[in-house]
């Protein structure tokens, strides 16, 4: 029988004993189990890039995986504490967005963490990862009833997974950026008319840069030229060939995008 | 039956093949076993850094845990390789400070590692992480005694655990910067006048530069103002809110920390 | 019965789920398996450091050991994708050289990847990773046999793994710059004769700077000096005594080094 899958996302990163600490309560819990590390270099408390790079690796993984998330700038104020079953799969961490590109499309029973005797014995006000999260997820891999965790409630879908469409245009923003310095946008495919995408006849601008090449691989354009392209999970990124967009175009999360055809 | 647990503690980085080098022969001797990675991200040589990550998880893991901790700048000198159960876990690594604050408070049997029927057949004057102590784990991880790798003997306790006591005066040090540029200092709650710690009615310096706020959390304080707090595991820690505190005070590993009351 | 081993080597870094993606796949396809993370930390795109990295670790791992190499510039154009068994172990990559030094004393049975079957059902033009190599590694750890993955063919021995011997000279090159900054060259003790070997009476140089110093250990020079060493694999290395000899010369992976005699 297969052991239970636990992977883990946070932006605790590895100098610290942070991410072992979560992994230690859980096996002190649990007789058996396999972690799989998602990435702890989510920069610090960026909910959005941690719930994209969540989103693109969520369905890769088999039924029964238990997520555990924890990037948590809220930790320790009102913000409520979720696990989610979405998918035959289960979410634990708070209730800030960080799930939300997984949630997006429904199908979830979603629950606030309330059941104080599945935490640790004494919960910290900084710490949740290890004294709130860990223990649900090791109750959950160990075969627990998710909906007695708390009570049901509907979880937080953060307004950055939605753009602004205006007359042939769309405003989004720099949701993610990865190793290589792409910036991976909020803005999907299907938030512009199907025949411009088929065409890419529209122009991509990044505060007020403008990207003139909408490709569809990065080999497409001249080492060191900027373009647009449709990444893996359908999301536009915007890359410069063999270089760094992110550096080019002194960009980073949060910054607006726009199409305009 | 549970898989045993080695869980890894080095200043090896990832870049190189080092730790993989160490899972591959504990693998070779072990037909199952759990790995957790604590950090292998130590600052190079910092002792006073991995013996603080050590004893900041070392409470969580399970009994039968065995510690395989190699940061170790006297490789290939005189300085005594080690195994140590404590509280029904084990430490195997280089006898040079690393496991002071867990072996602190006494109960542990200690043997230095003679027996070189256990190492690899040969040993490198370098890489004792792969050739002499992954080899002990492996073999502690099988179910071997530990009084046979060697003789008993005591560990050398590091004078960097200890601080320097004055009148209405603590003198300490920096012993690990975190993720965040937290400073955590080796003054502990106990190395002041609990009436004292109470009332945080005492002034905290860094070098020449006076850190005003003595809080309770981070968020006590405004965006970007230094504070001292006492940290997770009672170690007094000097932080910025939202911001770096070693950075800030251009502060590092060792650098002196004065607490007056 | 022991699991199956993956072990994993990529240039992915760890700020994205890629390498996570592709331990799904695995997952997904096999309900046991242990994996072990060479490194993902390799610089992009740097086969020639790759190579070194795998070949530094190979020979400590197990009979049965899978290793999943992923660095992989030339993915989506013609280069082949292999699998290849040698020595009673497994590699699966990309046939690009990545494989060089682990192959170059031969004693393999190599096939190209052609069985679409074994695929990801959908595979994509840029993450041959998780699309073709994942599936191919589980395909095998699950005891596929190898010649049903495609035909038998010869795998790319890269370049790089040659040195230009001329009279009382070698020409080699850096191949990788491990985290201590040490250079690390495709210059083996077996390129030079015997007895200069023997009385280290000969000239090292990288680029135009002359290395004076060639020592047995790092610390038989003065802290800062710079040395030439044969390091543990038998290969010629360029260090700085406690120090970065990469920024100390402003070398990198791919500058001349020149040894004479």
């Amino acid at each position: 029988m297969r052991r239970p899958l636990i992977a883990l996302l946070t932006d605790f990163g590895t100098r610290d004993g942070y991410v072992a600490a979560m992994k230690a309560v859980i096996l002190k819990g649990l007789d058996d189990v396999e972690f799989v590390d998602i990435s702890h270099e989510v920069d610090p408390f960026r909910i959005e890039s941690a719930a994209y790079v969540l989103y693109s690796v969520f369905d890769f993984f088999p039924s029964g995986t238990i997520f555990l998330c924890v990037v948590d700038p809220g930790v320790g104020t009102a913000r409520k504490a979720l696990a989610v079953e979405v998918g035959r799969k289960y979410l634990v961490g708070p209730d800030n967005g960080l799930f939300s590109w997984v949630l997006k499309s429904g199908g979830y029973r979603a629950f606030s963490l309330e059941n104080v005797s599945l935490f640790r014995s004494s919960v910290s006000s900084t710490f949740h990862g290890r004294d709130v999260f860990a223990p649900v997820a090791a109750y959950l891999a160990s075969g627990g009833q998710i909906d007695a965790v708390g009570t049901g409630c509907e979880p937080y879908i953060a307004e950055w997974t939605e753009v602004d469409r205006g007359v042939a245009e769309v405003k989004g923003q720099v949701i993610h950026i990865d190793r290589f310095g792409n910036l991976i946008t909020n803005i999907r495919k299907d938030c512009l008319p199907e025949g411009v995408v088929k065409s890419s006849n529209f122009r991509v601008r990044v505060g007020d840069k403008a990207i003139e090449s909408i490709v569809n691989t990065y080999g497409d354009v001249p080492e060191g030229a900027l373009c647009a392209l449709w990444g893996s999970y359908d999301h536009l990124e915007i890359s410069v060939c063999c270089g760094n967009a992110s550096e080019t175009l002194s960009a980073g999360i949060g910054d607006r995008v726009f199409c305009r055809w």
